[in-house]
């Protein structure tokens, strides 16, 4: 008998029908003599409800009343399950995150596990329940609610499986696993049946959607399989544990894409030693993440600092760095908001000359022009205009596809 | 300096217009020095649709999952409010009602509370917030939410008040206070200034709906005077605290009348001792409140037993009822769900003769038939059909008026 946990996200439990298809599913998992675990998400869109109910009455809700707040929509859906799965003839019963013991730092909207005390699921195990943990969710040292920011559930998933020695982490959602570009943009997109942590890493952080970057890293540092399949089919998915073998890596896994993109330029700063700190230090501390920085070492002792951050950071960004531009004797500041990320990610790229030669001709056979280059060891990102995005996948899926091939 | 607890129902809450107007109402009385602990119900139908939500997964939902799911309601209103009076400049913290340290029994559903830990709510009064409370809920020895039945929000604001020592419970409602009888049905009823927990007990019980008996209970277990009032505006409503004179009682304080009433007859019982303890012993452990009881002790040892209990309760009672009237040789069990009640309530009433006989004169003439009477110290109650209740309410309301008048 194994331990498995399990995830369902919103749209998975959106409505009664679809409890009840999770139901049915946790309920074939345990006939089948498995210890069940299973974390679930808020209906629907019930999180972004109770998020514009909070907007109309407060600009800026105070962080600690908004994570109690949402945590709310997981409890829900988690009870639901629970009285859906007894109704069935199955023991279950719900745990809110405090029940099942998340321990977080104090940091609201996007706090970190601290640790978990296991002691209550184990307790409930032991009499033989599935048990349904609300996901998203912890509490302080000071017995307060927070949540654990977006994609949270996952993170609440893996955690568990880690402390628990699951023997897989199961992530349910409305895709069929991971696949070598987004299927809207590209038809022909192949489903991967397995990938390493750190592709599926870099296709997460860049824009492929299917889980959290924070819960994939998590499984990746304890060494956890993670499963990312459908709730609504029997198909296996795909997934995400190391790498086989260390020499047949595979080149390119797959394209991935990010439109919440915001580039802002500080321009013409007098270059000397300490002025990238006074730029990121205030940006840090108001936790915003910054993802790409390219700074031009520019003629005449005067040099251009560019990054990019999320969309939704950047009025937030600008009101940090205009103030610090002034004080630095930048020239301006000035944003744009209307860019897109392209990345092609694969194990072994670094080793093999000419990926990134192929990159650049294949957007530029299609006319599509490059803002901003970064690499990693296992990606390469283009930023792009956000209007030329689904060119670009599709120009690049068609470039790559003999990889895909092999991989499969 | 003093402290004041308030509850505010769920219609009072039942928007964002409508909590911003609680929030100025609660903002108003810490401007006046008062210290706050605010005690909130669930916005609007939230219960009604999250009770609907269950029942569409599970036929007769786990009562701890329910209770769990039904918490949720107040967890948002409160928080709600807590930003709403942040957002305003006001220092304000939502707990719920495990963080409020409100400890129950194990009876999920309709837990009653053991004990109250006020620690984490004086901590957060000494930090000067406003404490919003999460109503209707507690936990019980094992943490885990229980809920308090019917009006437990009331009973909530009435247990801190009396473990704060506050100098006065406010329940803020869609009423202006107590009346003499509903004013829905009879137009030229008078509000009552002041009135004493027993009659206000009869009257809540007998269906004034204004506040929840347990509530009023705890209230004059303790001596804490409640002040029912309108959360819409600024009339003092009406204060319920002890009697101020011994003998100058009002005599008739009010009218009241319940429409969820149903009678079960067990008909033709061979009379022996014991009979009512096979009746009313399982009912009981099955959680039913039984209310009037009249047993007809018959000609040649048979008799009948007639009973009534909530409309709610009937399937329920009868699948009890049934058996035990087979094994007790009962003719047959009947049951009428097309009753309601309608009581004339004052202190003083037993002690001056006429009121039973002016209360079914007053009937009488309107051509209503009494099914079963019963009376207490202070009330006397008159089971009729439910079609005739209002025309009920109006003759007993003009039979009695004089009294009101004095009383005013």
């Amino acid at each position: 008998m194994s331990l498995v946990v399990q995830k369902y996200g919103g749209s998975s439990v959106a409505n009664a029908d679809r409890i009840r298809n999770v139901a049915s599913r946790i309920a074939r998992g345990r006939d089948a003599g498995n210890d069940t675990v299973v974390v679930v998400s808020a209906m629907g869109d019930t999180t972004d409800d109770l998020i514009s109910l909070a907007h109309q009455l407060a600009e800026r809700p105070d962080e600690r009343e908004m994570d109690v707040l949402l945590s709310t929509g997981e409890i829900v859906s988690s009870t639901l399950l629970a009285m859906t799965l007894k109704a069935m003839g199955h023991n279950a019963v719900s745990l809110t995150g405090l029940q099942a013991g998340i321990r977080t730092d104090t940091q609201y909207s996007r706090a970190r596990i601290t640790s978990i005390d296991p002691e209550r699921i184990l307790q409930e195990i032991g009499k033989g329940n599935a048990v349904i943990v609300a996901g998203f969710q912890g509490v302080n040292s000071q017995m307060d609610t927070t949540t654990l920011g977006r994609g949270g559930s996952d993170t609440t998933a893996v955690a568990l499986a880690i402390c628990l020695g699951a023997s897989v982490c199961e992530i349910y959602t409305d895709v069929e696993g991971v696949f070598s570009a987004d299927p809207r943009i590209v038809p022909e997109a192949m489903k991967v049946d397995t990938i390493g942590y750190e592709e599926m890493l870099e296709l997460a952080t860049y824009g492929a959607s299917v889980m959290a970057p924070r819960a994939v890293e998590l499984g990746q540092a304890y060494g956890v399989p993670i499963r990312v399949a459908s709730s609504s089919s029997d198909s296996v998915g795909t997934l995400i544990c190391k790498e086989g073998s260390m020499e047949l890596r595979n080149k390119v896994s797959g394209i991935a894409h990010d439109t919440n993109v915001a580039k802002i330029m500080v321009i013409g700063v007098p270059d000397k030693p300490g002025i990238a700190r006074e730029v990121f230090e205030p940006l840090a501390r108001a936790n915003i993440s910054v993802d790409t920085i390219v700074q031009n070492a520019g003629i005449d002792n005067i040099t251009d600092i560019t990054f990019t951050v999320a969309r939704t950071d950047v009025v937030k960004a600008l009101s940090i760095v205009e103030p610090v531009g002034r004080s630095i004797g930048a020239a301006r500041v000035t944003s744009d908001e209307s860019l897109s990320k392209v990345s092609i990610v694969g194990t072994g790229m670094q080793n093999t000359p000419g990926y990134a030669a192929r990159m650049f001709r294949a957007l530029a056979e299609e006319d599509i022009n490059i803002h901003l280059i970064t690499t990693s060891e296992i990606r390469i990102t283009c930023i792009i205009q956000e209007e030329r995005v689904k060119d670009a996948v599709r120009a690049l899926h068609k470039a790559f596809e003999v990889e895909f091939r092999q991989k499969q």
